[in-house]
């Protein structure tokens, strides 16, 4: 394929403006890209914190989205890996096999096109995207809100056929990021106390995992006690609000569980909520692993002698997963029954209805809206 | 032994005097109890530390000195695992091996008399020293400055009577966990790339142990250039004073080591060398060990993003190695050649002097002094 094709999309041409149906160009894949048509996309947190502006990497006009479900379309020179009609799950975060980091083995963030991926570029430093002759940035090496994106090779997994792409796009960033947190980073094992703060689609994934790993109890967190039903459902066996305390929520938790607990998860981008989930950790071995993203410049902060006796403060991006070799097996799983997707999808609409979903996410109504580009 | 005995012992009366040679009482041992002859015993910076009043657990009158290698005088009631003759190292940190944290395996941190070694008490609530009918309290659970001292028969590692006490008593405490954090805590592989932040007796022992552990590359800092001679000698590959550069030392680091070191120590006690400890790990995987006992109060920061992007900060105490269990392996590795001790000892003198031990240490002229009780 050579020529450009048109392409519904929802573009951002500003910081906090609502999105813009557009009719754009999308260009031919080049040598190691991929033409994907993205049958459906989740809208997640992230898309509306580089929308609000505060993203240091934001960058405009862009088109957003990064959880999506395709098939592949097309592909350019060199592609061997994927090919027409395969189904795909675009991946912001890329695994090429050959850099530094994938080689070391220890970690998933390949950072072969990091650089470029940042500036909304595409690898060879120019972007698929126009309208009416204005380049359009790529966001997050993914924009799957429009129906027709190129990305890298190594930024796409081949999952199943026959998973329904309506549901398991949600893999492609917070389910994914949630569960593997607890089974990928932190290695949950059974029996396990666990804490989990903040109970959106990334804190309730991570009761899945915490569910998956047979934790021993599940303590979920949140102001939000509309959410305390749906956490309790997919596995909490407790829900704590800590508004209903006088004093930290870490020491309620502490008191709670005997010293502490063996695991915590922050699950928010509040930096003041991750130093209450490292300080519930029990004192020798307990870990706590930051997923939530934070306001630019923000710091978390604690007392050395919280390490020292023995807690370790951790993170994870998209949860440890590697993403090409990893996230095809967590489709299987989902096939096979081990865990759910649609508990999360509370919203399916069409691009044109795109911004109620943003709407839906700032009210705390949703927890996914899946955009289904037929529609 | 039913009798109380005479013994020689520096006493702190109070925060910031020279400690002062005195004749104090000590009472025989209770069940559970072990008294124990002290042959030799190091001068550490905690000792100093707890002198100078900062100390929050600080309590005076107290016999300091926690580094020590003796020999059993008498047994207590019930004292199975040790006997009369049996040469031993003081633990401060016990292994009951029945408490929740023994029994975790996943901690050295025994909890068993955590509440009265911190009140500088042995385990009955009582003190085992008076002078002029005053009791003088004990310090960390082993009071090591006193000739003739008594302990919990769970607060002594009992090693080979071969091993020369002048030496191996620094394995009670320096050595052990600059050691300990790098082999224990941080687990060094082959070819890994180190930095040891500080080269007092912690950090010197972790470059040790970063040998031992066949590191590939050994990065010293400190800004004391005194240091970095024996530092070289000891195994650092590169020594580096952070007042060489008008830049963050985390920057420099990063790009001697083309992204990060793999593991990182702090063995200060300095919370904005702890950030640059953590900040010059690696993204993706480097992990920074917080050895270093800061002042109360005194809280360590980092932006989150630091943690997401794959770096682990965590803790280290006593190297997390469990006293009972694992130290005399590290004297039998001592004893085998795999390392060397004199090194540290930079000044040997008998107890009257022991001021001088101080004075050494705050002007950074010694590394060890170990106190030698016959002479």
């Amino acid at each position: 394929m050579t020529q450009m094709i048109k392409s519904k999309a929802a573009v951002a041409w500003g910081p906090n403006q609502p999105l813009s149906i557009e009719e754009v160009d999308v260009m031919p894949p080049k040598a190691g890209e991929v033409l994907v048509r993205v049958v459906t996309s989740g809208v997640c947190h992230t898309d509306a914190f580089t929308l609000s502006g505060e993203d240091p990497e934001g960058i405009f006009p862009a088109i957003l989205g990064h959880e999506g479900g395709g098939i592949v379309e097309a592909v350019g020179e060199g592609v061997s890996s994927v090919q027409v009609g395969d189904h795909v799950i675009p991946l912001y975060t890329p695994e090429c096999g050959e850099c530094k980091f994938c080689k070391s083995g220890k970690t998933n963030l390949c950072q072969k096109i990091r650089e470029t991926q940042g500036q909304g570029l595409m690898p060879d430093g120019t972007t698929r995207f126009y309208k009416d002759g204005q380049p359009i940035y790529h966001y997050m090496g993914c924009s799957t809100f429009s129906e027709y994106t190129v990305l890298p090779e190594i930024s796409l997994a081949k999952v199943n056929k026959e998973a329904p792409l309506e549901e398991v796009c949600l893999l492609g960033c917070g389910v994914t990021t949630g569960m593997g947190a607890v089974m990928n980073t932190a290695k949950v094992e059974e029996g396990a106390t666990v804490a989990i703060f903040g109970l959106g689609g990334i804190g309730l994934s991570a009761i899945i995992g915490a569910t998956m790993a047979k934790a021993g109890r599940i303590i979920a967190i949140d102001i939000n006690e509309s959410k305390f039903e749906l956490a309790r459902k997919l596995g909490a066996t407790d829900c704590i609000n800590p508004k209903d305390y006088n004093k930290p929520i870490q020491d309620v938790i502490v008191e709670l569980t005997d010293g502490g607990v063996d695991y915590s998860f922050e699950c928010i981008g509040n930096v003041n909520v991750m130093r209450s989930a490292l300080e519930c950790c029990h004192k020798g071995w307990g870990e706590s692993v930051v997923i939530g993203v934070a306001g630019a410049g923000q710091e978390i902060s604690t007392r050395p002698f919280q390490l020292v006796t023995g807690r370790v403060w951790k993170g994870s991006a998209f949860g440890g997963v590697k993403g090409r070799s990893e996230l095809p097996g967590y489709v299987e799983r989902y096939m096979q029954g081990e865990f759910k997707l649609d508990d999360f999808i509370t919203h399916t609409m069409g691009l044109e209805k795109i911004n109620d979903a943003f709407e839906l996410m700032h009210e705390g109504k949703s927890i996914r809206t899946v955009i289904h580009f037929d529609q």
